[in-house]
Parts: structure tokens; sequence; C-alpha cells
């Protein structure tokens, strides 16, 4: 009964809507701009958690939790920070029955609240590095939202970490973007571009930004992860200081750096067809369906102790499985389980009983990606699909992005790619005025400055001017 | 340099704030009600967590996370919820520069979102049970507040189920209040008592609410988990209906329970001393502490090696392992962890080293629980040693515990109890009206009637009706 979904070609964004809520991932809400986050959405979330928080305590971090409120004055502490801020506050006035002396403002991020925490905690150079993470919620009131790319409220994690030194800070930075790109190479089977701001991209209130860029179906970019330096700005906004080895008081060095459930936006875009999504194995909720094949009663209590067993010691082996039980045909459960896009199926009907086999089909391929295996086999045969599917998606991401990025040497180049959809790459040599022109000009965004790329320098397509550095343009959500 | 801390029996609440803030548990906020959860107990919370986690996923449960905010209409709905709720409420009125126009309230629970929600999500009999559970922040604004037992913001999860049958819903209650229970008595060493809750004592709207019951070393009791049978209460509120086999539509039953960070705060109350917390082995954050003891670079150098390799074989193992490095003396170390109620400290000091030996000592014994194991037999040694100071602890609370509940058969007899310390347990035939005035007579609330007496039926110690049931009182936190 149910309808093919709207292909990408025709209209991405409209696919992109029609999956969220087809394969069930989220649900809409009655507060304007959240969504619900239901059980298939949510476990995504709860698997790049896992990898995050793993990573995260693995080099020395330690969670902890601070107050959704904050006092209005804290957000106007920090001059830049609450120009980048205010337009976008959800603000409690009323509590407990009584107007607020202080209205609170619902946390659009932490900075602020932790910052004055931070200047409490830390006496001397003993306290340093001092590396805290929060998992929570936290509110910007944006007006225009999409499911997980941009949501009123959305859940992500928040690191703030202090430091002795600029190149403490800067070396924490870049190692927590090492870490996010991990988490979408190697988690999401995403080819993230690792990257830093330009000045008018960058956080409100960092002295610098580095970002992990991914290329969606569309060739539209989406930032996916975000690591700051903060430089001084925030320790001398809330008195962060240290006594020195050489018994001076000296203002800390801060970072913080985020990255949020608009991950599994970027993991629908940058993998779905028109089938649907293609989830990577390592974040998926579940690795392999197994879906009984048979025609009668007969046939099912044939098959399902082959499907029980099968699932038994996938599951010993950590493998997520789940098995389709429903009164439907496997038709239908095909399809059905394409479209949620589990990356493995796994099928048994009274035939492969009979000659000890199994079905295993992957999601990454049409009727080629199917092979019968001898059931003894089929742990090692699942985990060899399942990093296979994986190379296979991010292959398929990695090429898809190298053919849409274009090397440009003129603002006539440039303009064309964005124009037929892409990114251009040329050296960049602008001014913060001349980017703002060009993105009025083109819609397009200068979406990093590509680190690999840092000692890279030529002539600007854009000014002429020599000592431009590799840039990146392009669309984003 | 540290002071002593103020000991229990001199004033426990005193005692209670001194040691949630020494042992750097919490920090206090800027915002009124609200703590910081430093990393020392939000990692009871993550322990706390990943238990009952498990749990709820091996019976069958998935989360989901909806909104924070709830239209203000929405906990209109439920006549007895929003008398309940309204007087703690706080209110978002302005979001994004603009006045609302329908003010949204920040989740106290989510019954009403949830509802919402489930009314769309259930179509038929097939959908049912739909079992889910949210681990998230909710606000309730209370005037008096202390940190981890009542604070403004708190963390928890809750559970939402839709059932076809009342007995349906009546045993999903159960086994929730049971999985409590096992959290309470082999996570916590907390042995609570389940019971239902009076009239006047359950969650606003539910039909009847359960309760796991702790007591803390000041013998007052402490709500420690509640499990809630809705009805249809909230299915008639918001529409909840499913199609039946007979293809009838019907209101669904509902049920609802929650555990929260309080629940460190019970953890702390029962089990601490006069040097400070006892944290039970299973949720404490560090089960171990290893302490190098050295008087010099020499020796230093020799007891290092083997502090790193039995830490190294006890993480192996599982074991959650702190060393110690810090240059202070191990006297002011073994204090310092005393006072942290880490469950069992590791010393290795030059002799040792000779002897291939190492100090196990236990937090819960003085110098009667010290021991000198082989050093090839830690690992194992730990391990017993952290089910000893378990089972140790669980059964130090016990006798507590039933030492202070006294059998009472008249009021007189109970309000002495009361005001003596402890809890009274009697049979109870009272009104509501019976037990209000006895709540403001005594101070003492009626905490539950167990489940455990649920068929024992006696003489109302205050009404002296027949018929009584077995009831508790107490002071409560």
């Amino acid at each position: 009964m149910t309808t093919k979904l709207t292909p990408q070609s025709e209209d991405f964004s409209k696919w992109y809507n029609e999956i969220v809520y087809r394969a069930d991932l989220a649900a809409q809400s009655p507060v304007r701009g959240c969504i619900i986050f239901k059980p298939y959405g949510y476990e995504i979330w709860e698997n790049i958690r896992a990898f995050l928080d793993r990573r995260f305590k693995e080099t020395g971090h330690q969670n902890a939790y601070f107050p959704l409120f904050i006092p209005e004055s804290y957000l106007k502490r920090e001059a830049e920070h609450v120009e980048g801020f205010s337009p976008e506050l959800a603000v409690v006035t009323v509590a407990g029955g009584q107007v607020l002396e202080e209205p609170l403002v619902v946390r659009p991020t932490s900075e602020t609240v932790i910052g004055e925490a931070f200047s409490q905690w830390i006496q001397s150079y003993r306290d340093l590095p001092l590396l805290i993470n929060q998992w929570a919620n936290v509110v910007r009131w944006e007006l225009r939202t999409r499911p997980f790319l941009r949501t009123a409220e959305f859940l992500w994690q928040e690191g703030h970490t202090a430091h002795a030194t600029h190149d403490d800070a800067e070396a924490e930075t870049l190692q927590m973007l090492d870490i996010y790109a991990e988490l979408a190479i190697d988690g999401a089977a995403l080819p993230v571009i690792k990257g830093q701001k330009s000045n008018i991209e960058r956080f409100a209130g960092a002295l610098r930004t580095y970002t992990i860029e991914a290329m969606m179906r569309d060739t539209k970019a989406l930032q996916s992860g975000t690591s700051h330096n903060l430089g001084q700005n925030f320790a001398k906004a809330f008195d962060i200081k240290y006594l020195s080895r050489n018994n001076e008081l000296e203002y800390c060095w801060t970072t913080s750096w985020g990255l949020s459930t608009r991950m599994i936006g970027a993991i629908i875009m940058a993998h779905g067809d028109d089938m649907g999504l293609r989830l990577p194995p390592r974040l998926a909720p579940i690795q392999v369906v197994a879906i009984p094949v048979y025609r009668d009663e007969g046939e099912h209590s044939q098959v399902m102790p082959v499907i029980d067993r099968l699932t038994r010691e996938l599951r010993a082996a950590g493998v997520r499985v789940h098995v389709d039980n429903r009164e439907e045909t496997p038709g239908f459960k095909f399809n059905d389980w394409e479209m949620r896009g589990v990356p493995v199926r796994l099928e048994v009907g009274p035939k492969d009983v009979a000659n000890g086999k199994a079905v295993l089909a992957r999601r990454d391929m049409g009727k080629e990606g199917k092979q019968f295996v001898a059931q003894e086999g089929v742990v090692a045969a699942v985990r060899d699909l399942l990093d296979a599917v994986h190379a296979n998606l991010l292959a398929q991401a990695t090429a898809f992005r190298d053919a849409n990025i274009h090397t440009v040497t003129s603002y006539d180049q440039m303009k064309q790619v964005i124009e037929t959809g892409g990114w251009a790459r040329g050296y960049w040599a602008g001014s913060d005025e001349d980017e703002r022109r060009v993105k009025e000009e083109t819609g397009a965004t200068l979406r990093c400055l590509p680190l690999e790329s840092a000692q890279e320098r030529g002539t600007c397509f854009y000014t002429g001017q020599q000592g431009g550095r590799i840039a990146l343009f392009g669309k984003a959500y």
C-alpha cells in the first residue's frame, strides 16, 4: 500500500522529508520547530554517542552536567557571543508562579555558565588541563527548521576545556576535530573534509573554528561538527585564571567543541537513494534484519528454528539483529527494510533449511549483492559484509564528492560551478567584505580552508592577489 | 589542611551538604535551585543509567526523545495532573525575540506530550504494547531545594507505555517497580521496601502509584523511584485509542515510571558515615584507588611498575581503577579517598614489591579490613572484596532499617516512634482526611503500603476500624 518515495533527482528536499517520517526516524511534535526522535532515529544517536563517549574518555575527558538555564546577564559578558546568539534565544520569564527578577535563557550553548564554573574550579597550573564534556539538549529558536538538520531543540555534546597555553588549547582543538573526523569516516562512512572556518563563519567568540564538512547527495555542504579555539576571550570575560609555575596569575586558554543530532541528517542525505535510507553499518540500529521465507505453517515451523539459531549466534557475536516476524509477505518486508536502510538482510526459506544454507543480501547493491552462504559460516560472512558495506558507502560518497569538487581560477568559473551544483575549490585571499559579497551574489559560503592544503599558496580567484589559501565554496544546509 | 566533617549525629543535614561539595559530587550554580553535576557525581548517574538502560532494553523497551517544551494547554487536559504540577512550572514566554502566542512549559514530566504522540502512533492492537523510555532533564520550580534530593532541574528517565488491558498495564507497572528495586538492592546496596502509595500521595493523574522507599541514616524516608498505573485517565484526556481484535475502538491503559538523580542522594545518605561517603561498588565511579607508597625517587621507581601492572590487570578484568599519582603523602591520600568513599584501596610499598605482595583495604571496615595478598591473586581478591563490600553495605543498611521500624498499635505509640526517630509500621484503615491530620500532627507521611504485606489485615491503629492494611509512616525527604 506504500507509495514510492519522491526521487532525489526530482525534489531532494521532498525526498528528505518523506524518508525521515516514512523510515520512522522522527515524528512531528506540537512545538514549533521541535521533532520527536523516534526509537529508530534516536538509536542512531545512541550509537554516535557511544562512539564519541569512548573516544572522549580515552583522551582524558570526563562528563559533567551543567544547568539548562543561564542567567541572561551571563550571555552578555562576551560581546561577540551575545551578538551571535541573541536572536535565537528562548527565555523563561515566569517560574513557580512568579515573574523572575532576572530572566533565564534556555542554553543555546554553555560556554558562559561553564566559563563561570571554571573560574571557580581552577586555581593553579596543577588543575590544568581541565577536560570536561557534557551530553545535553540545547535550544536555538531558528526561523526555518528541518528535521535533524536544524531544530529548535536538539541534542548534542559540548566539550569545554581549559589549558595553560595557546598551543595546548590549539592541540586540544585539533585533537577533537580528529575524533569527529574519525566518527564521520570510520563510523558514519562520511568522507568529511577537515578545515578552518573563515572569520565571518567562525563561532561567536572564538579565535579559530575548525569544522568537518560533508557533501550531501544534492552536492550541498553540511557542517557536521565544529571545534573552537576560544583563545583567552572567554577566560577574560569570565575571569578564568590560574597561578603559573612562576607564581603568576595568568588567564587560561579555553576550547569548546560540539557535535549534534544534525549528524543524523548528514547520514540520511549523504547515503540515501531513491529506495530509501542506506545506513552505515557501525551506527545502524539494526545491522541485520532476519526474514523467514515461507508459504504455510509447515514451512514456517521448519524455517524459524534456523532463523532463531542464526540470530542467537549473531547476537552473541555482537551483531545487532532484528527478526521480522510480521504476518506480511517477504516481498513487503524486503521493500520495507530496504526503505529503512538496514545494511544486511538474512533470508532463510525451506530450501535453505534443506541445504544448510542462508541468503545474505546487502542494501548497497542490487541483485548482484545477493549470496548463498553455509549456515555455519553466517557470523563470519555477516561481519565481512558489514565491513564491505561500510567500505562501499564510504567509497561511493568519496567518489561522488570528488566528482563534484571543481578547481576554479576565476570568479566566473566559481559562479558557474555553484550554479550547476558542486563545490568550488580555489585560492582565496579576499577580505571579509569580499566573502560577504560572494555569498550574496552566488548563495555559496566559504565552507572551509582545508587543513590538508594549509601550506599551499596561489593567486586568489576573486581578487587576483598573491598568497591566497585553498578554500572550498559551496551552498550549504 | 582539611577540617573534619560535621558528625552525622551532630547535624545530619549539615553533614550531607558538606560531603556533597567536599567529595566533589556537585558544585553550586548561578541558577537558583540548580546544581552542577561534577564528574564524580555524574559518573554515579552514568552507572545507574547503564544498569537501568540494559534492563529496560532486556524487557522490550526502546528509547526515544520528546521535546523539552510542552504547550501550556496540554498540561490542562488532565485535571488532577495540572493541579499537581502548576505551582512548580517554569514557563518560556519569549522566543526568537517574540512573545509567544501560547507560552511553553519546560517539562516537569512528559505524560502529556507523550500521550498526544501515542494517540497518533497507536492504531490497532497490533501496535500494543508500546514500550517507550526517555532519558531527559526535567524542571520543577520547588521552593526548598537540596543537592540531588530536590533540585529545580534534575536528570531522570521516564518510561511511558500503552497497553490493551488494565491487567497488562498493572503487570508493566509492577515489572518496572521490580527493576527499580533491583537497581537499588543489587546496584546501590539499598534495602528498599516496595509498596503502594496512598490516595493522597499518589502521582497527579494516576490510578495507582507504587514506590520504592529507602531509609536514610537519620531514619528519614526517601522515595527513590515510582511506577504509576495511569489507568485510562491520560488515554481519555489525550484520546489514545486502539482498534481491538473485535474491531472496536477502545481506550488504552497507560503507565509511567521514573527514577532520577535523587538516587545519588539516597546513596550518600544511606551509606555515608562520619569519615565521608561509602559508595556501593557496582555504581562507584572508582572501585579501586591504587596508591603508591614511597619515601623517595628510588622507592617510587620500584613501586610504580607494580602499580602499573596491577592496574592494567584490574582494568582488563573490567574493574574501574584510579591511580593516585599526586605529590601528597600516602596518609593524605588515604583520608581523601576514604572521604570520597572508594570501596577498595590498593597500596604497594617497597616491602610489598620485595615480597610479591600488595595491600588491600576496604572502606566499609576499619583496620581489620586490611589484608596482604599475593600480587598474582590481586584481580580475584579485588573482585571478591567488591562483592563483600556490597554485601556488607546492604547488610548494614538492612540492619539499621529493621532496627528503626517499630510496630505500633495505637496513635500514641505511632507519635512516639515518629518523635524519637524511625518508621512506624501498623494497620491503617483511615480516610484521606485522617491521613492528612496525621501528617499535620506528626510531620510523618504514609510512605507506602508494603507489597509483601498486601494480604495482611488488622485493626487500624488510628481509627480502630477492622480491615486495616499494613502501612509504613515516617518523616521523609
